[in-house]
């Protein structure tokens, strides 16, 4: 863990600057007739889930180039998550995957509670094979064409049901590799089917007081045809299983071009908006960082979902799902909760009302203008504040380097040299 | 028309040849255990709409280009019509536009009978203004801020009912332009929300007998947002509407890379599929002609058709919507219903036995090859042969410009300029 | 024109926030080592150039709807520029269209002189048959296949280059429609020799202090293919005509995700950048106002040319190109020209010092990071500054709507109605 | 090795209905004034390489799943190379990759003479890290920041200049996984001023008689930029080095919507075409087996070839470039052959003359028909026929599976286990 008096330091030494710039915004934003302190709350109330699996340096098929101290264990992972906790105070919760990150759940709650974590929801795992496994999904998982597949991948989402109960998690997110690299290789409606049928046996397994996600995604592994390629069948999905069935938006799982906020408002309206997996993208999963490509498209998501905020029923898990290549997973970590976190603010600095108005009279130019003054507010000493009030760092890219703890942990944690990826 | 001896002396002139290439046709289709003379049969019952304004030449927003003797107005149109039906007797019906092709019902169905031709779906314009148009659509129809203008472009719809109920139509196509160009410019969810509102009062009005089309486009006159946007949103509106409601998919409006014979499966699945705007592209909405830039999607889509004829309850209503920019759009009418055609006979030639096989084996190398030794038997010696015995000419383009009716329609049709499109 | 005493008490309302604003900027800024004068000079110095046709309202191939006012002759929109300029002082050239501008020379010039205007950028259309033109582009221009379309094609642009000395303009832009619907329908070899062949006539006309500008686009009106489809085919064009061939780059004509701050960077590379069409897209050529979409790619293009702005060599020719079809077009040309020069500015804003040294390290996080803290920097109080200095209006939309120009020359300008596209 | 028997007794039951086939087809072909026995030695002399490294199963960042009897080793992958060899008579040429094929020279040629195969391109290695490399590619190779890498990097390309030679190789293809994960990780234009710098040094390296492929791909591994990301930048380098660089397309490594075979003909315009990559692919580079997708794109891509064969200087270098994930490699590259020679087969059927019409009269619709129906063209019997007469298989795959070869060497190769991907 960061040591605090690194933390003050670091955040003393910023401090005076920070005040500065907080009553300027304040006295800039009280003009247009917001509050800073409130939009601060809200940045405080703010909160997104951490993937165990992204503190670990990621890669591609063709190569992965780990760094210095990569965890090797779900406690080196929780660690790691307690630091990003601990300096963002943005990330409260941590979403496990299974079976990478199995362990003795008393041990794992234990850990967590260290760093003052919880955690969010579940994740399934029926695109890989594990050693000793009985029945392969080369070709399929919970669409497999023979039962005793579907049967075992049914039954290690069931598992993860169980261990998420003692661990405190209150929902499953199914993502699935099941498709086709061929035209014929599948028949698409049966396919679809036998994946119904399984969702349907794990969605008989789940608690009541527990969601069940489905993830659409286009393509990738499968190449062809994926069974779940969207939102569309995503949510004839979620409105067959019921209502604990719900549907969650990976931003980088779309076609090129669609318009991800849409989707988004359309789900509302269906009561089927489940959460989110945050990251960005260019070309297609590409697993970047949130934030850092087209920082326009996350505020509009936002902005729909600060419209939306007291539609009744809608309680969205928001999670961040990245792949972290060339950068300390700390750090893209901490800095993707803020951007996300800061996408949120600026969001809520939309003025609403004139927004409605300029929609009712078609004053195109002006309502767009009205989304694009809350977008370019510079809202970073408001985060910055939010986060020294919860006892995170000003700044905490620079104080996590100050630190020195990835060094400290790469004396004890086992060097990983670097590796091909799943080409050859 | 084309004169009955012109088709005669042009098809006598093919006959042996064909008769020949027929011959060996059905030799090696019967090595693989199928009738040649079925699978005639079967693509002499096919058929496929034409629209009334594709006989006339299209544009872009940059540029039209007409051609001589263009058609003048609906009955010069059913001409067009009546010629392209004759020569490839695959487009029965023709499929109308309000308000561009209003005439009184009982002239318009008195053209059509001398064509032998009936009326497919009605579509209602509320994309345009018409002159004398109280309110307008610069801002959306259906979908408009103002009651006043939704109400006028729902009374629009009513009366395409109307005129349909008059000409034996049984269906209406529902595409509305309605979206946004900026971000802000229309709440998506309140939008929404008029849309449905309208099409639920267009859907009191519909017919026992009637089926309502919903027509999803990604982009195109709007370029930021559009109302009905993929599959997704065209299945929640046919849902919400009851089960007259069904989905249209027009084959250029995607994302780019979609898999376009997914949606027609999950579509079948949801058992709201309802029809074809058949065309195709390469970038956009390009609204070039059938088959001539992916053959093999269309292939595939077709297979999924065929896959699934026998499902009860599965009425589809087939459609070509092309813009006709560069060729005389009679030839390019008949070789697109000729090429959907095509398709339709190759996807009969799937051994879907053997398939289905590949399929629960899941040997991807020898299924996908199945579907491509269907795709690649060419069936023209069928296609020509359905037609000869149907009336119709084994070479519709050469007999079309063999008989000179173009350049006689332009002796007493208007000559038409060319003119710049929207832009300017 | 926009009576000064207008301007005035706008401004006036508006100048003591703006004051401070502004010291609290140059405050924040100052400390990251920044003179916030300097980034304001360099704010006064940005020009953009207005595209003529550009302040009637645009439409669609499916249809236009204009609004009040609109600009009857090349005069009214001369007037309407002069507006644009007087208000946000940063659009002080125009860029004439031939034949649609026509005009006599003196005539243009003293209109322009009125307003404090200059010409920019002449360009040709081949795309459209004018009235009495003998020979048609339905099959192309510069690279049709009749040797007379060619000549008049390229006697077009000759009598642009005539037209263009006359009124003090350095540059032609020679974009093209050419190219095909159907593959097959043009051999693309042969095609583009002939349009190299063209080009190579044209440029032997061009004045020694003038520039030809190539300007590719992947598709439309041309749906297959198109003649000039990418940089790559404009760079082999400049690099074949010789030194004072450029390429122009509109932001709008690109594939689906390619990365345009890189072609920049390859273009400036080979010596062959020439300048820009300023817009924004979602799907295809948009013509969306500029900024509205992805403001952060408006800001990585602007990075590449602050980047390399001492170049030696480097004159580049700044355009707006844009389609108004749901606003006032002058407001829509305002704000683009405002958020060209913030992303301009935000560009200047760049730590080039720290970027280099992240960059030389491998430092992807901080790197990236820097950028972005330029780009979240709030530079308006900078750009209403240097309106305000240069004589323009702090807020010029409110200043614009409070004018009532629009109202005014509604009186006097005919009334267009709507009208439909250029679809049938 | 397959037996020679096995073959001989699957062939023997096939010729009489290809003897009746062939038969049939130059019956009609002769119609045409096509001698099909000047086409079948066409397709006899046809062949594409194959690459050593698609003989074992492929995979993607999520997971891999082999097969039985994986190759461990370059000798086993050139057994494989036999097999496909030997039943296709279609792949003479076998394409290393260093460092995965790295052995005794002497050994690769022995090995590759008892099969009757010659040795392709070289293909170099910078996007992975090997065990004991110095320098790590993390953040690029040839272009990388540091001069040790970049020297590490030309060293390892120059090797393979040299085990090349040894083994009768004529060309180096050079692909590189630089770029960048975020805007601003690299400086666009030094990163690719290193590159070419590079470049220049293997290229001073490169024996007289050999040339040198530059590839371009749009992204991934790198997922913002790419060094190399476009034919543009890949036609500049090539330029920039001399005549012995040429441009190397691979299909699947453009942006959605990319006109590939416009590309084809602008880098024969250039006298730079080199050589293709063969694949298919749907969404990105998905490296599905070739002609699997989109059949017609390879058809047209081939009709450039075809059209341009007796250009001056144009020597191709054709490979296949897969990634078979669920399918036997064997087959995969077998059948991805004989489509590519298919292909090849219906373009020279395409009528050169009657096109050259077609196209001087603008008459689009006769063009594209004429493509059509050398595409639709079975030409199967062509192709079977053309192996058999050179010692092949009417059917590989059916001959393949019937020799037991995959569960022979099963035997003796070492078991590989599932594993995961390049993701965690």
């Amino acid at each position: 863990m960061i040591d605090r008096s690194i933390i003050s330091a670091q955040n003393d030494a910023l401090h005076d600057d920070l005040a500065r710039d907080y009553t300027a915004l304040g006295d800039k934003l009280s003009r247009r007739g917001v509050d800073i302190d409130a939009i601060k709350d809200r940045a405080r109330r703010f909160s997104v889930a951490v993937p165990s699996w992204g503190t670990g340096t990621g890669g591609t098929r063709f190569a992965r180039f780990p760094g210095n101290g990569e965890p090797a264990t779900i406690f080196d992972k929780l660690d790691d998550c307690g630091v990003i906790h601990g300096l963002t105070r943005a990330t409260p919760r941590v979403s496990l995957h299974i079976p990478w990150d199995k362990a003795d759940p008393s041990d794992l709650r234990a850990k967590a509670e260290e760093h003052g974590l919880g955690f969010d929801a579940m994740n399934s795992n029926t695109f890989q094979d594990q050693p000793g496994q009985v029945h392969s999904y080369k070709f399929g998982s919970l669409s497999h064409t023979a039962p005793a597949t579907r049967a075992q991948a049914i039954e290690h989402n069931l598992e993860c049901l169980e261990i998420g109960q003692k661990i405190g998690s209150k929902a499953l997110t199914v993502w699935i590799g099941d498709g086709a690299n061929f035209p014929g290789q599948s028949h698409m409606g049966r396919q679809y089917e036998r994946y119904l049928s399984s969702m349907k046996e794990i969605y008989a397994g789940l608690p009541d007081d527990w969601r069940l996600f489905s993830e659409h995604k286009i393509y990738e592994p499968a190449f062809y045809s994926t069974v779940v390629q969207d939102w569309g069948t995503s949510l004839m999905t979620a409105q067959e299983l019921g209502p604990k069935a719900m549907c969650l938006v990976d931003l980088g799982h779309h076609a090129p071009n669609v318009n991800i906020e849409m989707i988004v408002s359309r789900l509302i309206h269906a009561g089927k908006l489940g959460g989110f997996h945050f990251n960005d993208s260019k070309y297609g999963d590409d697993d970047l960082d949130s934030g850092t490509i087209e920082p326009y498209r996350l505020f509009l998501i936002w902005n729909e979902l600060v419209d939306a905020e007291d539609t009744p029923g809608l309680d969205l898990a928001h999670m961040i799902d990245q792949s972290h290549n060339v950068t300390d997973p700390i750090e893209s970590l901490m800095v993707s909760a803020m951007e996300i976190q800061r996408a949120s603010v600026q969001a809520a600095l939309v003025d609403r009302a004139a927004l409605a108005g300029y929609q009712d009279e078609n004053d195109a130019l002006m309502a767009s203008a009205t989304l694009r003054a809350a977008f370019r507010t510079d809202v970073e000493p408001i985060l910055a504040m939010a986060r020294l009030e919860a006892g995170g760092a000003v700044d905490p890219v620079a104080t996590y380097r100050a630190s020195g703890y990835r060094a400290k942990v790469a004396e004890s944690r086992p060097k990983v040299s670097g590796a091909g990826g799943g080409i050859v």
